[in-house]
């Protein structure tokens, strides 16, 4: 089971990114040759997603020692950990990123026993094996939706937590492809998910590139909806889940799920196991990262609320594990009251 | 108590209309000589709002007779009947504007005693009127308010129910404006209101420019902002409430009211007396307008959704009338339940 697209394409001495902001009008290549390449990518949304942007993070951290020559291992190991410090501050809510960092810094710990030559490889292979993993990852995540979605259904999925936002396939799209492919999905309805449009834009996109039916619509509407009972499942991704199965994800899951819960309908969260983070007790002591006003203020450089007035625009927003019907992981489903454990 | 701009101006032999489409961003007039133009005004949205189209549409219905000469009363009827079938069609859902229409059909009755002159006066006088009563309604409206925000609040209002979707003044923002003037309002949170984000370009504009202090977030954030108590009461506007209390008000409310609901918060409606229907027993009964595809599909010329999948844009929705805390209309406070009469 395949996507009919590559998003991200690591070329050993630079890194492609199917830019993200300029879907689904263009379909263009981001190409980055460094570390401040691919730092802009993920502040700038080129790149999003929080599996995704653990992926090229990795790859950031294997961009900066790929194509330079070194003259001791000690000298890799300096720059890895810039890079790794350096790409930590690009976005601060999804796990994800720090997850694959970590074990960026970790794969240099070789540095006292091996070349130059192998711990480059060794370096660039881990980037590597990241992408690979999530992908498969995402291939046991969709394989679950047997479990989940019985019948012949309409779901709603919100924001993108498809091919394009982790190695391949998706998390919450893995599971609605799978079951697509096996006859048990009518339609996807899709939240065009404000500001950034990201289930209009990339969703919507993707979805229709692999001739799954979607239909959009505005935030707004899905309450509407649900009431007309046209939707008969909710299943969201995720950026970060706390060790009491509270999940941080794009702005509007938590009105998603207090609408479903108030509908009789189930509100799933698919996503890998690196978006676990067992050290966090609870959604409540995430930092939820809080973007720029100009995001709602203009758009395509238009003027759409007038100046002077205040703005908030919070990225994400906090699910608690009890409007959760069940969280997807490539390890298995789980069921209320959750209790992650390393 | 004023509002700082006048967004429907009868000139005697044409009408300017301040062209909604165009705010925040240019403060332009939009000149109507014919009926045509005032029925492209209304179906394009240069002026919206339930009250403001019943009262635009009796002046298209004076601007048909206000410049032409008759040689009988009988041809001025029969220019009123036209022009009213006519803009009957420009709007399915809004109730003020069938209200408004039906005051215009009577006032021609009087073809069989009054001169040609006096029932060309006649007509424009009506429509004067139902301006003039609207404004008063809105001003009755307001002062109900200290029986419903009391302390100092912060309000969630959706799309504009205010000066720009009224003769003046407003009906949510009425409430507003009053409770504001007393001290009781700290802030006003205004939801975008998607496709056309009446609440970032108009409620913004209206109330910045009564230097009222307002939030804007996007529809999705109204959830979160709840879940943390930044907000204390939701106060909409109406197009059409049914006899059992039933409310058909922009596509976002029914979210709202079951967010408002779910999180312990009191959800009003404001509204003057013509937004009854004491036709129709429920909301379900009422034709809600399902608005062309490129409202979502595009923004200001750029596409934002791919071409060839499927796009919902119904422009209402039903709120059902347990979830409304009170109804305020001119002519006072109701509660649930709601049973209103003629």
């Amino acid at each position: 089971m395949k996507t009919s697209f590559n998003h991200i394409q690591w070329k050993g001495d630079h890194l492609l990114l199917l830019d993200q902001r300029k879907l689904p009008e263009v379909e263009e290549y981001f190409k980055c040759l460094t570390l401040q390449d691919v730092c802009f990518a993920i502040e700038n949304m080129v790149v999003r997603g929080a599996p995704a942007i653990g992926i090229v993070a990795a790859y950031g951290v294997a961009l900066t020692i790929a194509t330079e020559d070194f003259s001791s291992p000690t000298q890799i190991k300096e720059k890895v950990l810039f890079a790794c410090d350096r790409l930590a501050l690009t976005r601060p809510t999804a796990v994800n990123l720090f997850w694959a960092l970590q074990r960026m810094k970790l794969s240099v710990q070789k540095e006292s026993y091996l070349s130059v030559h192998d711990l480059k490889s060794s370096i660039i292979n881990e980037a590597i094996a990241i992408e690979e993993e999530d992908k498969k990852m995402n291939l046991e995540i969709g394989s679950l939706s047997i479990f989940l979605l019985k019948g012949h259904l309409s779901v709603l999925t919100h924001c993108n937590a498809g091919a394009l936002a982790t190695g391949g396939f998706g998390t919450a799209l893995g599971v609605i492809r799978y079951a697509y492919d096996e006859g048990r999905i009518k339609t996807v309805f899709v939240c065009e998910t404000r500001p950034l449009l990201q289930g209009a834009r990339l969703t919507a996109w993707e979805l229709n590139k692999d001739n799954i039916p979607v239909t959009v619509i505005t935030d707004s509407m899905a309450a509407t909806f649900m009431r007309k009972k046209e939707i008969n499942a909710v299943i969201v991704g995720a950026d970060r889940i706390t060790k009491n199965g509270d999940v941080i994800n794009k702005i509007g899951t938590y009105s998603l799920a207090v609408l479903a819960k108030h509908h009789g309908i189930p509100f799933y969260v698919a996503a890998p196991s690196s978006t676990l983070d067992l050290k966090t007790s609870s959604g409540d002591q995430v930092c939820i990262e809080e973007r720029k006003r100009e995001e709602i203020e203009f758009f395509n450089g238009k003027r759409v609320t007038p100046s002077g007035v205040s703005i908030r625009n919070p990225a994400f927003d906090v699910t608690g594990a009890a409007y959760i019907s069940a969280i997807i992981l490539d390890t298995g489903v789980y069921y209320s009251p959750f209790s992650f454990e390393s």
